[in-house]
């Protein structure tokens, strides 16, 4: 038999089908199952959304290829929403549209690191960019964050990592598996460092509609002069406006990084699909108010997350922010896959195991809370004081 | 500033665009543009396609994540119709669905090399394909097409060219750009080939529904035994639906690829955009006497083209197929970019140069003619008469 790519025959299996298949064996002896595990908002589309999709999708003008970079119609509308967004003079040239930000991730990647380079990134991190730089021969290494600090990144350490083969820091604010959220200042002191050392810095802010309503800004970087040589950014429209099914993400940057992304998006893609694009144009200013009611939302999603865990005190908060918490299990020294899968078949609870984020984290699981109204993340509390391993 | 990956930094832009850019300086002298650039079905899909699109588009149903292999209904109907062309037992696991067929090349490729091994091409090549490559790393190696026999691959030179590095053969039949349709009796010679040295042959068969109605299967390698451990076959439904932007190509594959793919666009993408998947899984069965007498027009296009080309006789047809023809022009010396530039700019003839599609092809032009209807391509005949270097 010819021979497969040992560096993704070696990859494991994706592992949000695996976790399905614990559920698929829950008996639902404890009511319906607690789905936690995959980011997907727990309430639906705006019907507006629905049908702007329905009707992009139903129309000829954009059966036909489109723009590599993007419709122009959405590239303008992001630049208008990240302008209020950050504070900065972003134009539609500074936005790449992608198919969901795995894509956006994977094409940043390739556009600065080839095979044998590496990118250097927090642990946690989140699973497919682990993946999507192993498959690509590209190495990674890893600075511990702190579960003392909220498992923020440390400098020091992050400063520690860089390697002369290092081409890029790459974060996720707010976090995916933790939920931390990076202080602007934090981020600020780790754009200089990328900057000193002639680095990128690959900000993953997928989660960043769900910041606390007033918290301000998520940082300044984009309106750093000189930016464009250092950042890029990485955003997804999928939790925004519920609809991952659509895979529409986004790249901002500079345009010399816009067009390197074009070229490999070219060879990846040709185009993102195009009725979806068109339709979220529409929706980026028309929804503002939906979209603001969905993060108040969220907050009362993580207050009663807070209140759940707090009756439940064998449980540990390691982290919680915009869309996720880092939930430290009281199992010392059983592995967090065993926890988790135990969670799923006999307490209903399904999340994802913290060695799915890094070997370092076994004493932890991943509670995708969001996915959950605030009525379903109460029953946490109950099944979580009653759970027994064996 | 930080630094690009070189792999990509070096990379030519995408070539449509600048194609583009020569259409909008041409000042309608002679009439309408007649566009044979990009290969794109110069009909519009069918109404109960578009219907589809947006009925599924505006439905909850598609909202969320959906399988990474694709969407079981499209898998189940795509395996029945590839049941039907090549009379052999594939079925919904032999399918993964992608985001187009540029997708589904790099996703094979991927899954059977790494930077540094090498894959070979027969040259023309599809620029996409060779591109896709390069920026991965993956050596490219070429056996060209004698242009005194069709510009069909010779597998001596195939044969010739397998190195130790060498992890596939890339064909794509009928072929872009030439429009060559590799007869069965070669395409089984090339698959024994790679069955003996061990290695992958992965046939890109995007325009196989334009194949002439009769002309019997394309090839009878998926009813070879053992054939999931020598082929990968690629297929795009953009050209067969008219619906380019929406995405949608296919892998065939055996299981154990489909896995190995699945991992690489779990990282890519997550899983294909999900509604258009619903719309063309519904369509297949649906509009399959419309994709018939599209194989018609096609066909009368065909004969278009080569009676326009008989009244131009210092143009030489030097092979046409399902979609394409590849044309000597009759300028010797003179780069294909300077005549397809020319043609575009003063003559009204949009298409692309040879050297898009390898070195060796300065002598051709790649038309796409089944961008245009035949009246259409009957506009050929004098414009390319007249027409004149300086």
């Amino acid at each position: 038999m010819a021979r497969f790519n040992p560096l993704v025959e070696t990859l494991a299996a994706p592992p949000i089908p695996s976790v399905f298949a614990w559920a698929a064996a829950y008996d639902g002896r404890n009511g319906p199952m607690i789905d936690l595990s995959q980011a997907v908002p727990g309430y639906p589309p705006h019907p507006e959304m629905l049908r702007l999709l329905g009707e992009n999708a139903a129309s000829r003008a954009y059966t036909g290829y489109g723009p590599i970079e993007g419709e122009d119609s959405l590239r303008a509308a992001y630049a208008a929403y990240l302008r209020e967004t950050y504070g900065a003079p972003l134009a539609a040239d500074n936005v790449h549209i992608t198919s969901g930000c795995n894509q956006a991730f994977i094409c940043a990647a390739m556009a600065i690191a080839g095979a044998g380079d590496a990118v250097l990134m927090s642990d946690p991190y989140y699973f497919n960019q682990e993946t999507t730089l192993a498959m690509l021969g590209i190495k990674t290494r890893f600075a511990p964050c702190d579960p003392q600090n909220g498992f923020l990144p440390d400098i020091d350490a992050l400063a520690a990592a860089i390697a002369p083969d290092v081409r890029a820091i790459a974060l996720v604010s707010p976090n995916n598996p933790t939920g931390a959220v990076y202080p602007p200042a934090l981020l600020s002191a780790i754009y200089d460092l990328c900057a000193a050392r002639g680095i990128w810095l690959i900000l993953d802010e997928t989660y960043r509609d769900f910041l606390p309503a007033g918290a301000g800004r998520p940082h300044e970087l984009f309106g750093r002069k000189g930016w464009e040589e250092t950042l890029i950014g990485l955003y997804s429209f999928s939790k925004s406006f519920c609809i991952p099914g659509h895979r529409l993400g986004a790249i901002t940057a500079g345009p010399a990084v816009v067009e390197q992304v074009a070229k490999i998006m070219d060879n990846l893609q040709i185009c993102p699909p195009r009725s979806a694009q068109a339709a979220v144009a529409t929706a980026l200013p028309l929804l503002a108010d939906w979209r603001e009611e969905n993060r108040r939302e969220i907050a009362r999603r993580v207050e009663a997350l807070r209140a759940a865990m707090a009756g439940a005190p064998a449980w540990r908060i390691g982290a919680v922010g915009a869309y996720f918490a880092f939930i430290g299990h009281p199992f010392d020294g059983v592995s967090s896959a065993r926890v988790a899968e135990k969670l799923a078949k006999e307490a209903g609870i399904l999340c994802l195991p913290g060695s799915y984020f890094g070997a370092r984290q076994e004493g932890y699981l991943r509670f995708a809370f969001a996915n959950a109204d605030v009525d379903t993340i109460g029953l946490l509390q109950d099944r979580l004081r009653r759970f027994a391993l064996d």
